[in-house]
């Protein structure tokens, strides 16, 4: 088995402004894992609230893929050893765990969502971002995507989220998600939310900063919206303590190291009724398409990272009305875009050596 | 899809005895399903301690098996099917889920390890069961079985259970388990383990009843061995409960309802720092196979069901040394033991109407 990592540069259509950061460029790594004639892909999407970039990547890879020579069948083995040898590296983690569900899928003929034995007809609807800006671009722009996105999530914690949220909601009857992106303190979270609550949302992700446990509790106890955690949740072992804290987790395969792990954090989940929402960072259509196949078992899906950037090489998963539709080609069912985007690739690919370790500038490198 | 179910009846090599019943016959259920020119098999082994019986099984599945229309290779759809309308009838939907996975490695043309992407390599030793006996007879047993299975399980819960494990320890230095089926009141149990503890054993298996947790916690603080919870724990619901209570589960198929429940209680089990056990009823070489496949995930495995019995019709996982060794035929990998054996499974099917409704006499019918 031969794992080789490459550069995954995206660009995104407009600024991507979040509570904490503003992101215009994703500098991604594309993972390629060769065997028995065959080819895997996965991609990282790192980011630097997280403590990953680029170049922690591609030096996580290299490290890992010199020494491994496990029959690539072997995902559990190579996702426990990746868990002892990589430990944080999560997003490095996930680009080889989907490139090893490619592989096995592509072995045995199969969908990655038949081998989970999942229905690709369940996969749930997708919200639809909107970054922070004026309300009434905003609004504007919210407008726009509900005529193809049924559900959007906005992005809070400014000064103003009271007025964002009303001019969203005069603009357009979408379900409404918002996401503070843990700006808020545990008081001004619940004045806030409860100024929001009678615009009609569905949910609030991440009010407070990740560890302030208690604090998230005593939020949740004083509003009606459900709460679901995100930077407060990034593996398995943060479900426990979350239990009777939050409503929900939303898992990212570049959180908590790929499909493996996340099918770990949902069984868990789920045995504390704790709902599950399947998030992502700024990534192309081969991270987002892994994510999906994985969607039928979820409640909520934020898998749009894909659509806000303007050179997505990669086809996997369609979206229709918000609706994730899966391929049905074996592995994840990804495959460059078109030709001028598969010679892009596959040049990318060329011009980058195996296991490259790149100097590579992280510009923003920021979660979404 | 097509679903039968028919008999499946098993003869104890010698009676089987715990602290609270004894068996000499196991009258367990066979289930089919054809589908696409394939054949999945599944077994169902009901415990009338868990409310089973065969004819609830026969019930269960003439209902379902009636209705149900789905594809096949959409475990996780009927799973969910199952666990809304067959409720508690777990034995009943193992048998269903096991013949699914079956189904669906045949297709796909992989064992089900391979499916789940785990090393076949890494099964546990299982352990081999010695029933209550006299001491000396439980002694003799125990040192006969030392010689293939380096594992032992000692069934207490008795007026003399020190005597047992004394004799026991004298004649084999074998590693031993000891399981009390729920016999002991907490005191006792603080009172016979402390005993116990000089004999060098490896864990006790469920000192206390099922419900009483606070009893287990309080029997943990006070014993040096760990405590692992069996009755006490059937489904992934009760996994939280017994955190901080126990230091590990048995997880059984014919408790939980199958593969695909006992993966979710698998790694809810380990986001807790939960040993897992794998354990079994008096099942066939087909359940047994069924559960070994999922065994390289666990720490402990008593997957010896088959073991005890004389007329094992199926052939599937192998033992050697107490090692559990996988067949890397598709699907579980269970076939007719031999040829004679083959056409009495043929003459059984076919003795056996449709969806049998059987007022099948249940003469002992208990967990092991």
């Amino acid at each position: 088995m031969d794992l080789t990592a490459h550069t995954l540069d995206l660009t995104l259509t407009t600024p991507f402004r979040i509570s904490r950061s503003v992101q215009t460029l994703a500098h991604n790594v594309l993972t390629r894992i060769d065997a028995e004639g065959l080819e895997g892909i996965g991609e990282a999407a790192p980011s630097g609230y997280y403590g990953e970039r680029r170049e922690s990547v591609f030096m996580a890879l290299s490290d890992f893929g010199e020494r491994i020579e496990a029959d690539p069948s072997l995902i559990e083995d190579i996702v426990t050893a990746m868990d002892r040898r990589l430990h944080a590296n999560a997003a490095a983690k996930a680009s080889v765990d989907m490139a090893l569900y490619d592989l096995l899928g592509k072995r045995l003929g199969a969908p990655v969502y038949q081998l989970l034995g999942l229905n690709p007809d369940r996969t749930p609807l997708t919200s639809f971002t909107i970054g922070i800006d004026e309300p009434a671009v905003m609004a504007r722009k919210a407008a726009e995507a509900a005529k193809r996105y049924p559900i959007l999530k906005i992005k809070v914690g400014t000064d103003h989220d009271l007025e964002i949220v009303r001019a969203i909601r005069e603009a357009t009857n979408a379900t409404l998600r918002v996401d503070a992106n843990a700006a808020w303190t545990p008081k001004q979270a619940i004045r806030v939310i409860r100024e929001l609550e009678p615009y009609n949302l569905e949910f609030v992700e991440q009010p407070l900063e990740p560890t302030d446990l208690e604090g998230l509790r005593f939020v949740r106890e004083h509003v009606t919206l459900p709460i679901i955690a995100d930077e407060s949740c990034e593996t398995e072992s943060d479900i426990p303590k979350l239990v009777g804290v939050v409503d929900g987790i939303n898992i990212k395969l570049m959180k908590c190291g790929g499909i493996h792990h996340a099918l770990r954090m949902i069984h868990t989940a789920r045995a504390h009724h704790l709902k599950v929402m399947l998030g992502c960072m700024i990534e192309s259509s081969l991270a987002i398409t892994a994510a999906a196949h994985i969607s039928p078992l979820v409640d909520y899906a934020d898998l749009d990272g894909n659509l806000l950037v303007s050179d997505d090489p990669w086809e996997g998963v369609q979206v229709e009305q918000g609706k994730l539709i899966l391929p049905d080609r074996a592995g994840l069912g990804v495959r460059p875009r078109d030709h001028d985007a598969k010679r892009q690739a596959l040049a990318n690919a060329a011009s980058s050596s195996r296991h490259s370790r790149r100097a590579t500038r992280v510009e923003v490198d920021e979660e979404e």
